[in-house]
């Protein structure tokens, strides 16, 4: 029994499923928030949509509401005053416990097809959504729609193609016929049945609400499980309104809407544990802290847990061809959503005795002083620069730049800067220390935010030394090299793979070490402590059902 | 470089990928032990080959030999006094080391070609290893040499195929070429390398020392990691000639034969907690007891670790066409290999008001005695019966017999039976208990061996219900039920699907439910606490390995 919904995007998960095998460039929602994409007054629309949320109660009708909960803020001081439905645990559960009963014998075609259709509206509500993040997390709003919109998007269709690949190999049904020498074969139909594995909880990030929470999410709900999202308390509004469409879609889908429904609350406490030590909840996709993800690991035994955590993300300097093209792509880097972002580069190792460049040698310093002036003019337009730099999300990025000054030598202080359109927003500009190979304890940490540290080492073999380290103690996203040989390139390969971190060689183009595309690159490998799992591969969703069988004489 | 072993396997691997697609039946492995499939005078050399290993040290060359260990004693009363390199620990795991530093990078095709040439010589061996199986575990030469050869190297090659097929669906690179509008698009060149975990550790069992370990060998193998095997000090002999076998071929292929260790020692000690605990060791796969199992998975924390465990299997008896071969297929079921078989029901559920046949109503006592008459005709003849039971691996068989046959009315007594060849075996019949639904907290337990408990109901319903409860609660690998009505076999699949357990529906003829074929049968769901993975699937595979990538521009 093949669902309309299902019908209606076949062609685009068929074209997902190509994509996640050749890896190559694919992309199903655009990511130009040109009108002539997106349709003349669609940012516009968005916009009011989102201005009609503000002050008000979210119109999210869920069972087992107990009151209301809220209080995000805008990075960019906009008074948003939105409350939530203040779920009760228990009942909440037994919502979805029940909407699950039906939901897993729906089906693969099923699954898919709410999945597709709901990403379909999201896709629409692009601009309504980037909005929401650009408020709640502080990226500047061409980021927050990409990022936040289409990518995400893609993200969560990528999930859905992954787990739909998964389940299209298991045979609904087969004839076993056993040859018995000269008599009749024996004979039997055995039907595999798909069983998915009960709730998921999506525990969200307050920096990429979306991007981070959509693949956990979709590829749960295409696996057949119930979803229970649960935001960051500072950036609930995104995945609020992301629930709100897949209810939508799945009451008009005819299946019970509490298959996802969203637990915001309000900061402190420890609901999130509480949450995922519920025996009804049997995976779990987290985004956040070393410390929380730890946690999760160690304790929610029940569940399967998917976690994305800190890391240390590392640039090995070597040499260049182009060092001016090197510097404006670090810079750019380092500046990008005032580096609050899980790939952002922190680590910069620089050989002390400086670097060969096509245009000569650089000293140490130069090289340091060339990525710092590259970062100031990148950002020397205010106006321009607010709108790579974003907002500060949080109070912690403001402390650890304060503290951060007074570790090494400073190449680079941090600024403020005014936004032309929002006058109570806290900006900032990146902060560049120099530091030395005693610094250890300094640079081993993560610093998120806009925090960069330039560090002399012996030399690059030095380098690469620590960056396999750093990578393998404490975990990283990313890892980034710049020469012109190709035995310090293939060196740097082996660090990577021995590591188990994604590397990226020579980026002076238009592509950031901090950007990992869907459908193409992995994000986070599994292999090193920053994440569990990668989105997105098979084993990212090939647990997330079990096949129960039965047999029987034909 | 596609390598010679590959070649020479390529063709099996094809096909059977085309198997686990299908899940029809196939096999690679004849399972007759005739001399028409394996050669005239194979069983007879096999023997010689066995024979010729008695009372000598094993021969196995491995680095970091310390002494001599071994112990094992037939069942059958034959004298083995077969030692083995004694390894210590810290000296085999840097061997282990150094010789996946090479095997990681040799790439899939290497791999399978490893494991295929392995399982092939394994297969040519079959009739030597048939006769250490025999003489560790117990089993009848028969059942030794087809659940421990053929079946057990179906079961390898299904996970060699899985872990292909999983491999094959990562392109080694991609060129990504994104638009730029009217520009020219930004092209990188993406290289995606396979990079296994680290080493798995097979823990072995002492019945079936081949077929349940030879997945979790083979699926690490096959997927670049080194693993050390460690076989039950009951049932060394089996996987120290599957270890050799290995070896020889990775010396053949180039490779160091250390990817494959074979870690031998005697009974007691907490060994397998050390080496489960190694922090290179990143797969476990365990079969055993619940209480290992679930140490495992509590403190093995660095690694994946599969495991099957206890569970309490059961028969649900609502109604029947032919009765009589109702009974003959249990009383087989429980009679086979002495009922030491992960797979063997031990609750018989039946409605206290009796059944209806088709040769009229059966009252709970007629039912319970037809299986016990079942049972005695078919073990009547000694010379047969022995080689229906096999041999009783150890004395916790007997402990349970006798503990269990005054817990309740005694519907077929346990006997003794005389082995016309080997005086010296210990071979029992099974063991028929009538219980009433009081007795919870006897059949709730696992009761391993030739046990069964009659359970007087209320009706199929509240059979139904215990089932699902016992499953949910306990584990199973296996439920059968048999009734002529279309509405309790449908019930009978949802509480199957429900409590995540396979099902076998009205078995009467030459299938039995302890019996799980290769490339067709899931062999555990992973949905219950029997066992957290299934045999084999794409879940079993998919995370034994991750993706790392490097990108450029070009």
């Amino acid at each position: 029994m093949s669902h309309p919904f299902f019908e209606r995007h076949r062609a685009t998960l068929e074209r997902a499923v190509q994509a996640i095998r050749e890896r190559t460039y694919w992309s199903a929602f655009p990511e130009s928030a040109s009108p002539k994409v997106y349709g003349e007054g669609a940012a516009e629309a968005g916009r009011a949509a989102f201005d009609a949320l503000l002050g008000k109660r979210f119109p999210l009708t869920q069972p087992a509401t107990v009151g209301d909960v809220g209080g995000e803020r805008s990075p960019y001081g906009v008074a948003l005053r939105i409350t939530y439905p203040k779920p009760d645990i228990d009942g909440l559960f037994a919502a979805a416990g029940r909407a699950e009963d039906q939901w897993k014998k729906a089906g693969p075609e099923a699954w898919a097809g709410v999945c597709l259709e709901t990403l379909a509206r999201i896709n629409k509500a692009s601009f309504e959504i980037a909005n929401a993040i650009m408020h709640t997390t502080g990226q500047a709003f061409l980021m927050a729609f990409q990022a936040g919109g289409p990518h995400a998007q893609d993200r969560g269709l990528e999930a859905v193609a992954y787990a739909w690949d998964e389940l299209a190999r298991v045979p609904a049904r087969a004839l076993w016929e056993k040859p018995q020498g000269k008599g009749d074969p024996i004979r039997m139909e055995k039907r595999f049945r798909v069983v998915p594995r009960g709730i998921g909880l999506v525990i969200g990030c307050c920096t990429f609400p979306t991007w981070n929470g959509y693949p956990g999410l979709f590829a749960s709900l295409a696996t057949g499980n119930a979803v229970v999202v649960k935001p960051h308390p500072a950036a609930i509004l995104p995945l609020a309104i992301t629930v709100k469409i897949a209810r939508e879609v799945l009451a008009e889908a005819g299946f019970d809407p509490n298959v996802v429904t969203l637990f915001a609350h309000a900061p402190g406490g420890d609901i999130a544990q509480e949450l995922a030590l519920r025996p009804e909840v049997r995976i779990i996709d987290f985004t956040g802290s070393t410390a929380n993800g730890r946690w999760l690991e160690e304790h929610a035994r029940q569940a399967l847990v998917y976690t994305e955590k800190a890391g240390v993300n590392q640039i090995v300097v070597d040499s260049a061809a182009d060092f001016a093209a090197v510097a404006r792509n670090i810079a750019f880097s380092l500046s990008l959503y005032t580096g609050q972002m899980c790939t952002a580069p922190q680590n910069i190792y620089v050989p002390r005795g400086g670097i060969a460049t096509a245009a000569g040698h650089l000293s140490l310093d130069q090289v340091a002083e060339g990525i710092a002036e590259a970062v100031r003019r990148l950002l020397a337009d205010p106006a321009r620069a607010v709108e790579i730099l974003g907002a500060v999300q949080n109070d912690g990025v403001l402390r650890r730049l304060e503290a951060a000054r007074s570790l090494g030598k400073l190449v680079l202080d941090t600024q403020a800067v005014a936004h032309p359109a929002y006058p109570d927003a806290t900006i900032r500009t990146p902060l560049i220390v120099g530091l030395t190979t005693q610094d250890r304890a300094t640079y081993l940490n993560e610093w998120f935010g806009p925090i960069a540290f330039v560090i002399a080492t012996e030399s690059t073999a030095e380098s690469l030394g620590i960056a396999r380290d750093a990578v393998r103690g404490h975990g990283a996203l990313t890892l980034s090299v710049y020469s012109t040989s190709d035995d310090v390139i293939a060196r740097a390969i082996d660090v990577a793979e021995d590591a188990g971190v994604a590397l990226s060689i020579n980026l002076t183009g238009g592509v950031f070490v901090n950007q990992s595309a869907a459908f193409s690159d992995y994000h986070g490998t599994g292999a090193n402590p920053a994440a569990n799992a990668a989105l997105t591969d098979s084993a990212y969703v090939a647990s997330r059902f079990r096949v129960v069988q039965h047999r029987m004489h034909v």
